[in-house]
């Protein structure tokens, strides 16, 4: 396809068809954001291509599910099923086994592309409600029969894998109301298939729903808000857009009930006790190798959209980005809710994708000393009450022009904030010509994240043809993120497994944690005894062992809890 | 003794004797603070009692102690303790195994003040570093010796109790240092048997002892702040009186290494990771029964004492004062670092107490339409940048009023920082005419906490002659804390326990927590698996049975883990 003259890659944007692969692996199937120009003209170079390499697509998964295997349940099992939730609410068909079986990683999206499905459930089971899940773990104990807890399905860590077999337990379809919003506690009790948008919804609309004074806001705003679901967000221990201001997922949940095959873990809504170790926390990021998440009590904030300041600021080094944000979260002036510094080639590609790369704003940050791939970007926002919202913003402002930063005043935020959502759905895009994106983020101190940064970058950039993004957007007074976005047309899925299995070394090697925000899952579930010890590791099977003692939640080397022989070894492609 | 022709009890102001009960149960052998006459006054009024009550004291406690039970333990054993510490941090005669086998528990104090020590280790032991601290662990697991870890001896809840004799593991005697200053990070590495006061100043001079560019704080003050460990901060889970700022202990804590018989536990300090369930938070709360806490990062904070910003409020009515503080710490204009309001009650014997009770503030008061008994007083300082901690006063000001309070400038406020930590000591001078002061608190939830307000009052008030005092000082957008004070003159000690037994009933029966922030050890264990369920406790226990099999940590009963009839039946004299 030609556009202005130039060709085009013939970007797809037709809305998969039922029962493909590709309906299943597609973020969502009926949206599309292509790759501009700038970033075709980018791939082009950085990886060594023509026009002609884009004339042809890679297979695309668009034939008609297939999945030979046939469920290893009895019929009596299945009776059994049928009995608790009713049969409209089991299916046994392949492709409810697929699409069930199958979160949103890369691996899993490959390998869908090839017609490859690998593991799937014997059963899909949607729960209608919390007894239901009581009756069905009872007899999967009884049974022995795996169950792997889906929540929406976008997880990116082969965490919902079929490893065993078993059932498929979906919490979306039913499980997704808010049943409660508390304007005194500032509390919403929510089920956990809730997605993001719905939760958000229900709490702006807290007055006409539930009767509240108020409007109210969730806080969690990941770039997966619209896709992944709010027991998604406690079990792989998420990470808003927002988290600075508002807290992880970890901490903005007060209390939760669980159904374990050791029974029911309901713990108190009561936000500061001194009764010991705190289960309610104890069961946070454990990726349904425990129990089923089945209700949790959420906190929640004043919906004040009108207060919002929007900052961002050019600085003209990584390091002066970097000290910037660390003194405005050590500051104590309050904090901001987005806070994103992108380093030298994020923001490169940044400006190249939103087109600013060779405009105006581009001579003017030359002219001003802002060198490419030496300047970063740095964008953020301020919530909360206004004149907290409206001091906290100038408090960072002024630190960043301390720091050598000259003000891009909110457009690029606002810039962001359109695109926060959709940016994702460029994978396919790229997909579909055999260029792999993919994402690994790490926990680092502030001492450790140059070290973190380097070691990284150097590994990344020794293979030619090799594009490493990199951003910090999650900050605490002792800390950040790092989030590494690498693009390359690897020769073969190897080449790209094995590339990303060495970079996940150098993340542990270079003092990161494995993950900062997506889980362990089966992908990162061989480095967990490395880097987090021996001894931790034990307790988590300690406590496996107590919830779980016939290993029938999440099996199959889900967050490193089986030993390597009992672990999926199909999983493990990229070891 | 006279004063200005009144009668006045004779308060003891001698240092207790060396060798004593009394130095052992004194907080602060050479701290006094004495009622004034108003709470003299106030005594034989609601007491009932004359000036003759006040003339003869109760038993003191200043014997010298004997104990006349020998150490369990072998020659070998004890030369193995030698071998490991030095002799000289090795005692076995019975003043120190009743030191420091004894908290400072209203229990406690009674019972030395006949002189019946109870329960004491064999042996005392001074680790010199935590690689004594792993020998020990190792040795004492191989030998089945208990270990009660002592950190500064402060507790109050029976946790420190040697129920079946072994070594008491004494913190504060080497472990007490700060080992770092990360002013990146903003962390400290800490030992846990460092106290208060010497914590904090090592953080405000940083710049002399650790070449910091700035100076810390530690943020956490509670009220025995003076004499508790940064330790036992972190195992009984803590609050201290800036929490609503700071957070609590549990989140003031990054990461922390643990011996313990299943091997040492040392957490990385990265402020966000998802890595599956966080051991870091599990070790918290545990109250040495999973394993000695050897060291700790902690987060600290930007000393600005320049910054503070005080207020201090009348409101009219409990009701007003618990909606203004609820809007408080829901505003999001930030948070205040102290934030308390007195119920009813409190505020008038608050008021006796600073000799406000019958003079110009009264009838200011009264004329202005606060009326005793109604009235409730409310102290709180903001910290933080100059700013932001001028805007949340501003803040919370306006709320105040609007909620029917009127300012009584920061003057009130700076007359409880005087006393903060100092009104404790007022205990032995009850104590030693027969009055007995203790308190109970607990975490509530908004909506409930007038229902614990009242069920704990209702309860209390029917026993003729009992003061109850209630504070809310622990504030988060959920919920708070309730703080009552107890103070009675019991027909004997177990009138006294029965009656205290009978409140904690009360306090769970209204939904509120066993404990906000004293935690646990053996005098709320009775109640921990009726309050937290069967099946959280079994939670707790498989923790316990894979960090110490034996059941060499803390044995006998401490969080409720042991079964009752291996449980301490002695310290349950109060159940």
């Amino acid at each position: 396809m030609k556009n202005s003259g130039k060709f085009e890659p013939d970007w797809r944007e037709d809305v998969p068809a039922e029962g493909s692969y590709r309906s299943i692996f597609k973020y969502d199937p009926k949206k599309f954001k292509h790759p501009n120009a700038a970033w075709y003209e980018m791939f082009k170079q950085e990886f060594g291509l023509t026009d002609e390499d884009f004339a042809k697509r890679q297979p695309g998964g668009d034939e008609q599910v297939m999945l030979d295997h046939k469920p290893a349940l009895s019929n009596d099992q299945v009776n059994t099923f049928f009995s608790i939730v009713g049969k409209d609410n089991v299916s046994a068909d392949g492709y409810s086994r697929v699409k069930y079986g199958h979160g949103k990683s890369i691996d899993e999206n490959l390998g869908l592309r090839k017609g490859i499905a690998g593991k799937a459930p014997d059963l899909v089971v949607h729960p209608r409600n919390k007894q239901e899940v009581g009756e069905i773990v009872k007899y999967c104990n009884s049974q022995r029969i795996a169950i792997i807890t889906y929540g929406a399905g976008s997880g990116c860590v082969l965490g919902m894998r079929a490893s065993k077999g078993g059932i498929a337990l979906v919490m979306k379809t039913h499980l997704n109301k808010v049943l409660a919003v508390n304007e005194l506690n500032q509390t919403a009790v929510v089920q956990p298939g809730i997605i993001g948008p719905d939760y958000e919804a229900a709490l702006n609309n807290a007055p006409r729903l539930f009767g509240a004074k108020r409007s109210y806001t969730c806080g969690h705003f990941p770039q997966s808000f619209e896709l992944a679901s709010v027991g998604g967000w406690i079990l792989a221990l998420g990470s808003g857009q927002a988290s600075t201001y508002y807290g992880d997922a970890y901490d903005i949940v007060l209390s939760q009930e669980y159904v374990t095959p050791a029974g029911i873990i309901k713990t108190h809504a009561i936000p500061g006790t001194a009764t010991g170790p705190k289960v309610n926390d104890i069961m946070k990021g454990s990726e349904g190798s425990y129990g089923v998440l089945v209700e949790a009590t959420m906190k929640i904030f004043r919906h004040m959209p009108g207060n919002r300041q929007r900052f961002a600021f050019m600085f003209p080094s990584w390091k002066a980005a970097v000290n910037a944000s660390r003194e405005i979260v050590q500051g104590e002036f309050g904090l901001p809710a987005v806070l994103r510094i992108s380093d030298p080639e994020e923001t490169e590609i940044g400006l190249k994708l939103k087109g600013f790369n060779d405009g105006i704003l581009d001579a003017f940050l030359r002219l001003r000393g802002f060198k490419p791939m030496e300047r970063c970007l740095c964008i953020g926002t301020v919530e909360g009450e206004k004149g907290y919202a409206k001091h906290a913003r100038k408090m960072a402002s002024k630190i960043s022009r301390a720091h050598g930063a000259m003000s891009l005043t909110g457009y690029a935020t606002k810039q962001w904030e359109h695109g926060r959502y959709s940016d994702v759905h460029m994978r396919e895009d790229l997909l579909d010509y055999g260029i792999i994106i993919d994402t690994l983020e790490s926990g680092v101190s502030w001492e450790n994240l140059h070290r973190l940064h380097q070691g990284v970058r150097s590994f990344v950039k020794s293979r030619p043809g090799t594009i490493c993004m990199t951003h910090a957007s999650h900050f605490y007074p002792q800390g950040t993120n790092l989030y590494f976005i690498f693009l390359m047309r690897p020769k073969d899925q190897l080449e790209f497994f094995q590339f990303r299995r060495q970079v996940v070394d150098r993340i542990i090697e270079h003092g990161g944690s494995i993950s900062h925000h997506h889980g362990i899952g089966r992908m990162f579930a061989p480095w967990m005894e490395a880097h987090l010890g021996r001894e931790q590791m034990e307790v988590l099977r300690a406590l496996k062992k107590h919830f779980d003692p016939q290993n029938i939640m999440n099996p199959g080397g889900n967050l490193g809890l089986d030993s390597p022989d009992e672990a999926d070894q199909a999983t493990n492609q990229s070891r």
